[in-house]
């Protein structure tokens, strides 16, 4: 491991380049009131759910097809402009500002699911469709799709980032999840990566080369995802326990044993209390782990008798059941909202997340040391947590207004990112670098590896228009 | 889909490059006896699996360490010289072959398993450490490696080529369960990837860019890999049918049920006796599925009632069961020979391997017809399938002193190819492209994405002396 910047350089740098009035006569040309230059479009362009700020793009433009796209990338490259994919705004990292500026290109039209193939398991949709449209669409079939960030995202926004969620323990992240892509490269070529086959070994991995690297390859235009039969049965729980501590170890020994469970949530006592206040639920506010069990209703049993043992032996207490879907729905609800509920606990606060991912056996080691000094330093926070997966995320809440917070709050990130990469883990588990970790990624795969990434980008986008100034500097 | 080339367009083209009797003398002096320029030793190096021919590399350098591997790469480059890596050259593509020259790097003695971390489900071996060796080290922690290609390959090589087995549809491929690898690139630069978190967000995913890279971006010289609980239960059974159809349409209907089966191989009845032959069985001589349950006691008795009443419905009989470690292994390691069963059938031939992967609901549809296609043409053939995952091999058996049996083989794999390639399937689900499926691949993936295969190729290797002329020509 290299040793970590200090927090102070992690300030974006904003570095606008300029954008020739002839393109924004261009785009509008081409696209007419699909190409918007009003402030208020802009603004709304320019920022996400990150606590950073920069400038807002010069135009948008809403895509409404693949030639659009195409189109709209061919004229900025044209002048050498930079352009920033859009979804639905809900990055956490700051993918969506315009730090060189340039223009948005929103996809959130290209809303279109376009092929369900329920027999294969398999659904391709635009770029634009949300998750929950997805799994809306798929309803009839028997099907779902798993994949599940917090926020109603994208499925284009969520290739990019390579995100996960609650049941990634179980049906892995976007990663182990696209089967095929569509791309505009940033030379306006439509690229088609991948086939409907469940596994291939035919030449290189583009889909998963672009599943991840954010927008500054091209802009995906159709994503091609794995679904999955509804569990026969599915069996929910909430158990509390006496500590953090007590709780991760239990999750720990459940995944040591190889214990199919689809998901397992840690929330901390404090974080409990804003869920409660936000989503008008009544849970003890302890730590506590939400579990969903899926599979035959034998198999069902079995997991959550093995479970509610181990659990036992860690002193957790009070296993309650929701059992039918509207509890299950509303008890997943609250969890999803843990971010939303935060924030409103602080009002006119921003969160700074942390995201750091570690192999299992670290988990204990990464958070309890971190709690400890999150505690120590009076900032309030949210805590959250993939822990099955070895990822959780602090959520610092900071008054954006007061410098002396970020920095405090990026001191407790900086050592807790630090403390991951020791423990052999990764400084994003699923949000990805964004414009906050580039500094985090440097130290946690070397030098030489972020050159393959810098000489990858800048072969397939000489002119650097893709997201510039994101995940590394060039 | 675009158009396929004809077969006779499918013989590699041997364009060798002079190295220089500098580079062997640099070589000599810097490895000494771990330099061999022996003919034998060459010729041993100079071939594969596959039925394809051309002139050994000029020397073999046997690398025992990362630093061995470094100095000769940088060698190499000096000299723009193509370096080979090799394991234990089990490719069935044609990947060994020094078809423009060059040396072979030898990594079979860096067959060390550096780290088992049992806790975490994880392990870190180097490039030469093989599966069955892999499964040997980590046996008495209860835990295993589950991908299975026939041959005892490689780790280094089942990452190089993107390997999965008859496992491979419950446990996924090697796409799934590398986490992370050590390359040496082109310059000789030691690039580190992944880490042994199990998701992670950060930058471009280069683990997965490098898993099926078939050697043409760097040496991988350690590879960490997932591993998993052995089950509580295993259960084998095997079960004959009326007709290939009957099999096959059972295995579609047992994975659109989402029932969690980890084996189920298809053999057709001229197959099952070429492997009775060979391994001394007496299994009945019809198309037959191999099938194997894993999970707890009542997982696995549920999983298997479900198939057996699937299996009825299309007129499977004889269920027969293998409960004994004794009968499983003998079972499941006659499925592994049956290539060399084959290819022992008829003294001095080699076998031409088809690798296709449809998505499962168009199994049927590829399969059958080329079936019919196979015993109108006249040509032996063994026929085996990961039918689980839509994914099947022909191996047409050819005497290589017969240029016209080839000729027709190569038209059967091409009339499969096309029809897969219609059927929304892949030219390659586990061998990787190698030689033989150059043009294959084109047609599948079209000109954009290879071109996009390209520019990264010249940007990380600009000498081009990573496994050149492999995967596509520059």
């Amino acid at each position: 491991m290299n040793s970590l910047p200090q927090p102070a350089d992690l300030t974006p740098h904003i570095q606008q380049r300029e954008v020739p009035l002839a393109l924004l006569d261009a785009l509008k040309t081409r696209f007419a009131e699909q190409c918007s230059t009003a402030l208020v479009v802009r603004e709304q362009h320019g920022r996400d759910e990150s606590s950073f700020e920069a400038p807002p793009p010069a135009a948008v433009v809403f895509a409404e097809s693949t030639q659009d796209v195409v189109d709209a990338v061919k004229l900025a490259s044209q002048f050498s402009v930079p352009v920033i994919p859009f979804g639905v705004g809900t990055s956490l990292e700051g993918h969506l500002l315009a730090v060189q500026g340039g223009i948005s290109l929103d996809v959130s039209r290209m809303n279109q699911v376009l092929a369900i193939n329920a027999e294969d398991l398999t659904v391709t949709v635009q770029p634009g469709v949300t998750r929950k449209q997805l799994n809306e669409a798929v309803k009839s079939t028997g099907l779902f799709f798993p994949i599940d960030p917090g926020a109603d995202a994208t499925l284009g926004g969520m290739s990019a980032t390579r995100a996960s969620g609650t049941n990634a323990v179980r049906y892995g992240t976007m990663r182990e999840n696209v089967l095929a892509l569509e791309l505009v490269s940033a030379s306006g070529d439509v690229i088609r990566t991948g086939t409907r086959a469940k596994k291939s070994s035919a030449g290189y991995d583009l889909t998963r080369l672009l599943v991840g690297s954010e927008g500054t390859l091209g802009v995906i235009t159709e994503v091609t995802v794995k679904l999955y039969p509804l569990p026969e049965a599915i069996s929910a729980a909430i158990c509390s326990f006496p500590s953090i501590e007590a709780a991760v170890r239990t999750t720990i020994q459940i995944i040591q044993l190889g214990i199919p469970i689809a998901r397992v949530e840690l929330l901390d006592g404090k974080t409990v209390r804003m869920v409660n206040g936000y989503a008008k639920l009544s849970l003890r506010e302890e730590p506590l782990l939400l579990m969903e069990f899926h599979g035959s209703p034998s198999g069902v049993k079995e997991q959550a008798e093995a479970v509610q043992e181990i659990a036992a032996e860690f002193g957790g207490t009070a296993f309650e059941w929701a059992t039918t879907p509207e509890e299950r729905t509303r008890l997943w609800t609250a969890r999803h909202n843990a971010y939303f509920a935060a924030i409103q606990s602080k009002p006119g606060c921003r969160a700074i997340s942390t995201d750091t991912c570690v192999p299992i056996s670290r988990l204990a080691d990464c958070l309890l040391d971190s709690v400890a000094e999150a505690d120590a330093s009076g900032i309030p926070y949210f805590l959250v947590g993939h822990v099955g997966d070895g990822n959780f995320h602090f959520g610092y809440l900071i008054d954006p207004d007061k410098p002396e917070e970020r920095q405090r709050a990026e001191k407790l990130n900086h050592a807790l990112v630090e403390r991951a990469l020791r423990l052999e883990g990764t400084c994003s588990g699923e949000h990805g670098v964004g414009l906050h970790k580039m500094d985090f990624l440097l130290s946690e795969t070397g030098l030489p590896a972020v050159n393959m990434m810098r000489t990858i980008k800048r072969a397939l986008d000489p002119k650097n228009i893709m997201n510039p100034g994101k995940i590394f500097t060039l």
